[in-house]
């Protein structure tokens, strides 16, 4: 395998955007991404995405999307893998230049959700979970993820309350991020008075639904399109697992197997550990996934996720810096898009762009991304230090 | 990138599956696949699908049918681009081989259609068009091939009986096919008859809607997963290319540039050319979107197709075999999977197992699955000739 490159990254706003259609939200993260590399085209896109034939009534977005920022005749297609669909396009669209066949690739994430009206939104995201044998009992994914915080609560003895700097942490990032959601802070006060959507989840432990669209331009490390003034940014470790999509059937509910998984198989290719790792872009989807993540991924104890929270240590200059950008939780979620936007703010790291929020001395950053309850799991790394 | 074989097939029966939920139709031919190529498992599944958010409720698909055949853990996405899914799920598996990251793969390709009632199957099918300047000016995918054939018919002085071999070659090949929707003859005077479904687009130019599934294993050539009883296949060419999703953007209605680029690549990859190709499954989702692709790929002059089947060329026996095991208007067309029902059977072809409907001396197989009106088209050449 050829080693691989991100040479160009582009990313909307996260709002509701009533301003744009599907195609126009897309093309605009892309064609900021193509200028950044000094490209004008690709040999092919890989559009990640996960509810426009429900939400937008279009499928087939990889060419509906090529044509629009004007490269007809590349090739096109869509890859989807739930929430991390994001991640997903990246991943494919770096297996593809690390075959040799393809030498510039974009890899492309857009979701626009909010054209639908709430309670349709809530049974297109359910399209995650398994429609026999989860869905159709009536469970939706807010309830999926209440189960799973009422159960970790229960084994490990700790309350609510104490998750809440996930969220802090995640909004004080938001603040300088212009491309982010929200932008106001929140305190302990406010998280604990939050309604409660789904007991034990409040308000403030859920991301954020929203429309956006990200983009990165992936070459072989090795390429004349690599100019001397790109700040290169290498990928040193991309692995995808599963997991059984139903949560009821897994042997251990409170742990996320294809985390565990995919991160160590990226940790081994990167030839790191854990310790090494200077930020990581999680899926904060709940305050419950942040945890069972950083668990699963080495970063603490089984159980002890929670202490990394209460403790600060998630904070730019803590331990290990979190959601440096506002995360999903106040960057804002557009589902099938996230994990590129994850990944794009990893670059903004690395290439020290990322002004206020920038993690001193970055030089290995890791984005996970989680579709379903932790059914399909893609985590990368990324480096600075070739 | 390393060279990459077939060394497993396997393929459902097209038909109104009441019988077989979703992940049952795709897990039984994912199996047989497996067995056909003595593995128990696969490293990575690319599932070729274009409909189930909306048809099943169901998307995430690669980890619940990774789950379903007992692969849990291994790395797993969906690939869609609209009608060409199936062919885009086994473009994708080769490249993560050729990329040397993944060994052994899976791609496997399923739709489940007729869950759903006609008209709302319609409504899923026109997401492949574009939402914004096609479809919601009323127009369906069965309306924009009436058109491409009134606009053909005009332009070179056809008269529609003219097309009616397409058909009646697909619906012979078809009887031989345990496999196939249709077993029935049809002849040049029912083509006539049939009724109009859109002028002057008749019933019998159609191809139909079916539940089906199929898949394919897919490993480097010079793996240790090659036992000696293998009959190994070989990808000699593939690629993919796009065009304006909306047909009326195209500079020239009456050429799928698309397929023209695609079919280019994979001969130049494979060494030959359109005279060198032994049979040819072609995307005949319509009689005129036969003609399209055999000008398009070389088979014909531009204008000229209907000739080949006036002519009769296009039998087992003939110049240019095409839709060997009855195609997608015999074989049945259960979209998303359709690509891969073309290259199961071409892979059948290479190894002599196509029985009665063996093209003698088969080495060289050819198949382009179109995606949408030809905005996203792939093309595969295979060979047994290593």
């Amino acid at each position: 395998m050829r080693k691989v490159a991100v040479i160009g990254i582009g990313l909307t706003k996260v709002a509701e955007r009533w301003d744009k259609s599907l195609r126009e939200l897309c093309g605009d993260a892309i064609l900021m991404a193509l200028q950044d590399a000094q490209q004008t085209t690709a040999d092919a896109f890989f559009i990640g995405n996960m509810m426009s034939s429900s939400a937008n009534n279009q499928q087939n977005i990889g060419a509906y999307i090529t044509d629009w920022v004007g490269s007809r005749g590349a090739e096109s297609i869509r890859v989807e893998s739930a929430c991390s669909s994001g991640s997903a396009s990246f991943r494919a669209a770096v297996l593809a230049v690390a075959s040799g066949e393809v030498n510039v690739a974009v890899a492309a994430a857009v979701e626009k959700m909010t054209d639908s009206p709430g309670p349709e939104t809530t049974a297109y995201l359910a399209t995650a979970a398994d429609a026999d044998w989860e869905v159709d009992q009536g469970v939706s994914f807010v309830a999926l993820n209440a189960l799973l915080m009422q159960r970790y609560l229960a084994e490990y003895s700790w309350k609510h309350e104490s998750f809440a700097n996930f969220s802090i942490n995640a909004h004080q990032n938001a603040i300088h991020n212009p491309n982010a959601m929200f932008h106001m802070q929140i305190t302990q006060e406010k998280f604990n008075r939050a309604p409660v959507i789904c007991d034990p989840l409040k308000l403030l432990d859920a991301s954020p639904i929203g429309d956006g669209a990200a983009a990165a331009v992936i070459v072989p490390f090795e390429s004349e399109k690599i100019s001397t003034d790109h700040k290169t940014v290498i990928i040193a470790g991309s692995a995808a697992a599963s997991d059984t999509i139903a949560v009821h059937s897994r042997k251990d509910a409170l742990w996320l197997s294809a985390a565990e998984k995919s991160a160590k198989s990226a940790y081994s290719q990167a030839g790191i550990s854990a310790a090494d790792i200077d930020l990581f872009e999680y899926h904060d989807a709940f305050t419950i996934m942040a945890s069972l993540s950083l668990e699963a991924c080495g970063f603490a104890e089984r159980g002890h996720a929670p202490k990394l929270a209460v403790d600060n240590k998630i904070s730019i200059n803590g331990e290990i810096p979190v959601a440096t950008m506002g995360g999903l939780k106040a960057r804002g979620h557009p589902v099938g898009a996230t994990g590129l936007f994850q990944l794009v703010e990893i670059v903004q790291q690395l290439r020290h762009e990322a002004g206020k929020n920038q993690v001193p001395g970055a030089k290995y950053g890791m984005a996970q991304n989680i579709g379903g309850s932790g059914s399909n799991i893609i985590t990368h790394i990324l480096t600075n230090s070739g």
